[in-house]
């Protein structure tokens, strides 16, 4: 078999069933040979920051990674900020990036560029494969290498000969490595910092965010009085009634710092210690509170799962009961603003929901109004890197074909992946794209004054505004070929969502804020 | 003053007098510091492909550089690919890359990467400005760089607190570094060459394509009888009725060896030296003839027109009458095809065009039907990276404002930064978009042949078909301002292109072939 065929085979048997594809001449026989092989599904995505995104949506909620198809050094570079935004979320994805063939690169051909170079920024692991009885055993290691622990990104740097060369074998997948374990003694400690009456933290991220992890960092929280905070931008957030509550760690330094002052004992289970997202003057990056002591329970690649469930035992924390908040009722009337927006979403989100979160500021209302609402995942933007909800919710709807995915989009951030919506139409995901249009770059407006830089001149509010045109984002969903509508009260919204929900494929609604 | 000021006024002292922004929080002191001082044009692009490319189709036309604002590593891979081609190009571009502020990064914050080894793959100029007492000296140098010879990618990463911070200067102007003059020795060997009797092709390329140097590529060769070849993808060639003609160098590689055939003597100016834009199997990738000796009159960096002038008078080589060839007359009726569009723009191209042509498997009949047009300048994608060509046509269009600029675009690749056309849009710039929609990747389908893999199953069909649904460009166009039409006729065609022009803004028209 070629190189080609060696490497879907090995894909394949190594637990890998998506390929997010954006292909170019190099990558032709690895198109070819999904083709003939047929055991991997292949998902055009018309720009490559569509591949990476999908790719980490994908894996977030299926829990395995899926290739990412990338053609040479500019098709990754395309990819590379929702890459950068993965690798924050430690999902593991396999980015697979055709290159040209092994005696073509002497002659620096025009779309010859440095690939393992650029593939380093994403700090995880790169492997150009150079002989075709290599790419088998590559290709297991890459898959296996994603996922860690923690998930990272993987790249394959494939030279075209390579993929069409014959006397490849496939591989064998490489069994996974377990978390590891966290020791007995840090458990021990842990619990007894946790009995000591000092204001204390459990500050869960990471995988910790979900399921019995978060169950047990509950009951940890409810049997020592310790606050349950969540990292601010969790990759997956498992919310809603009767689940776990956790407050959310503010965007802001001053707001974090208000949030833990006091806090003498911060445990992070699954998150990073606390920093600011951005360096403002006279402000500390590090946003541990003075004279608190941190404690990492499990940093990532532990198995914080099961630290948790043995503190909780140490500490004999007894299962706690949801308390279920009711959901907000009533009949909703009126403008459709945010605070109506937010009331309307957490009396209609439908149980199971995926939310893609890329609201920017109105993500933190949002999720606010939303705690209530029946129990639905939560994908934030954990790289900071914009453009990232609509592909991770293309992603997430391909991995729960059976779940209804919504993507809460700020409009400025939508631009970057637009045409993830076509990918939507195309493959017929039950996407519902809830655009929020507030015309400017508005946490740039916020900053700027954060940065006393207030009353800005006539060109920095032309930066930050997007308008003069506005943007008609009924019109571009129509371009992609998805329909779209634009309600002008709360009525009409909720009638819009409940339609899009209630029709098959996707479906974009521009609120107007 | 403050980095951000230094920078900016160093910035404008040095002739930068444009700046395409895409900017973020770590950016607001140098937005600020551009509103401030008021001298450069701030040019806001809704995603930084359109914010690179831009710049690279402002400093073909302009012939000095645009500055480039992006926002931290996510902002400056998103701007890869066209800095890629605008490499390729020898284009002068000041990349600004705004970073965390320096004693930020030891937190590695959500947005942290590694800014400056990202930039590396650009194979240009880069410096990381430390202490703000730098930034002022560093600009200069930055700008120097750029200018070359030849030109280059120049990044400044930028701190934020080098921004904000006080104490800095402005620098002066570099004085621009001459282009290096080819040695008398050189230019008397390929005179020699030429004079002898052997076939001989001189291939032009980088600033041999236009103004002096052109005209005098074209007396030596009708002098010496040398064929005139241009390179396959100039990065602005001059052409139309009047001007030399430049048979231009085929893409596909068997292709330019039928057409270099028995060549015994291939001398370029400005030019590289031939390969294939691919490997393929059991097929040279360069393409020079066997037993052809390669002459270097001028690479990129020497002073080719210079060149090109002493090398005619060494050959007393006459001025050449410009042999116009009549425009093709006669109305035109009937279905748009591609050669009935490529009649239409051959009759209504109006003289001083600007064309940006990322047309793709269009673009070579395109460009062989308007050879007789109106004289215009024809910008082609240099380094293969797709998602070029309207925001080349929007830099275009701001550094020469009183030229009409006609963007040939294929479907496929207009999707990467389609939000270029809302820049159009807010700036009221005169491109007139001519979207030329196939609904497929079909240099893929002709590349997939050529590598011996047709009949193609489902899958790769999918894979290489932009069907399903079809994408909308009206509509799109809309989307971001952009009034569009779609005729089904050529009459209808050439109405439309004519309105468009007369119109002040821009214009969409998309072409169903």
């Amino acid at each position: 078999m070629n190189g080609a065929e060696a490497l879907v085979r090995t894909l394949a048997g190594s637990g890998v069933d998506v390929c997010f594809a954006n292909p170019g001449t190099t990558e032709l026989h690895l198109v070819d040979a999904l083709d003939r092989i047929g055991s991997i599904r292949a998902v055009l995505c018309l720009a490559e920051g569509t591949v990476s995104g999908a790719a980490d949506g994908y894996a977030r909620m299926a829990g395995r990674p899926a290739a990412a198809l990338l053609h040479l050094g500019p098709g990754l570079a395309n990819g590379l900020a929702n890459l950068h935004n993965a690798r924050r979320a430690y999902t593991p994805v396999v980015a697979v990036v055709g290159d040209h063939a092994v005696g073509h690169q002497r002659h620096d051909a025009p779309l010859q560029s440095d690939i393992t170079a650029l593939v380093r920024v994403l700090e995880g692991w790169v492997r150009r494969v150079e002989a075709v009885g290599d790419v088998g055993a590559a290709t297991a290691e890459a898959v296996a290498a994603a996922l860690g622990p923690p998930g990272r990104i993987a790249t394959l740097v494939v030279p075209a000969d390579v993929s069409w060369s014959e006397g490849a074998t496939a591989a064998s997948a490489i069994p996974p490595t377990p978390s590891r374990a966290v020791a007995g003694e840090r458990i021990e400690e842990v619990a007894g910092v946790l009995r000591s009456p000092e204001p204390a933290v459990l500050l869960i991220g990471g995988s910790a965010t979900r399921g019995e992890a978060l169950r047990a960092a509950e009951r940890v929280s409810a049997a020592t009085g310790a606050r349950l905070v969540c990292e601010t931008f969790p990759a997956r957030l498992e919310r809603g009634a009767g689940r776990p509550v956790a407050e959310r760690l503010a965007y802001l330094p001053e707001q974090v710092s208000a949030q833990l002052a006091g806090t003498r004992c911060l445990v992070l289970a699954g998150a990073r210690s606390p920093v600011a997202f951005f360096a403002y003057q006279e402000q500390p990056g590090d946003l541990v509170p003075d004279g608190c002591a941190v404690h990492e329970l499990a940093g990532p690649g532990a198995d914080v799962a099961a630290a948790l469930e043995a503190l909780g035992t140490l500490l004999d924390a007894p299962r706690v009961s949801p308390a279920v908040k009711p959901a907000a009722a009533g009949t909703l009337a009126g403008e459709l603003t945010l605070a109506s927006l937010g009331a309307a979403l957490a009396q209609s989100l439908p149980e199971g929901a995926i939310v893609s979160e890329e609201a920017i500021t109105a993500g933190a209302p949002l999720a606010a109004a939303t705690e209530a609402a029946a129990p639905h995942d939560w994908l934030s933007i954990t790289g900071g890197a914009i453009g990232q909800g609509m592909p991770v919710a293309a992603g997430a709807a391909i991995a729960c074909p059976d779940r209804p995915v919504i993507s809460l989009q700020a409009d400025g951030s939508a631009v970057y992946t637009i045409s993830a919506l076509w990918t939507q139409a195309r493959e017929g995901l039950d996407v519902t794209t809830v655009l929020l249009s507030n015309r400017s770059y508005a946490i740039l407006a916020m900053e700027l004054d954060r940065l006393g830089l207030g009353d800005p001149g006539r060109l920095t509010r032309d930066l930050l505004e997007l308008s003069r045109p506005d943007l008609d984002f009924v019109a571009l969903a129509r371009g992609f070929g998805v329909p779209g509508e634009r309600p002008e009260t709360v009525q009409e919204f909720s009638a819009a969502f409940r339609r899009a929900l209630a029709e098959p494929g996707p479906h974009l609604i521009e609120v107007r804020l």
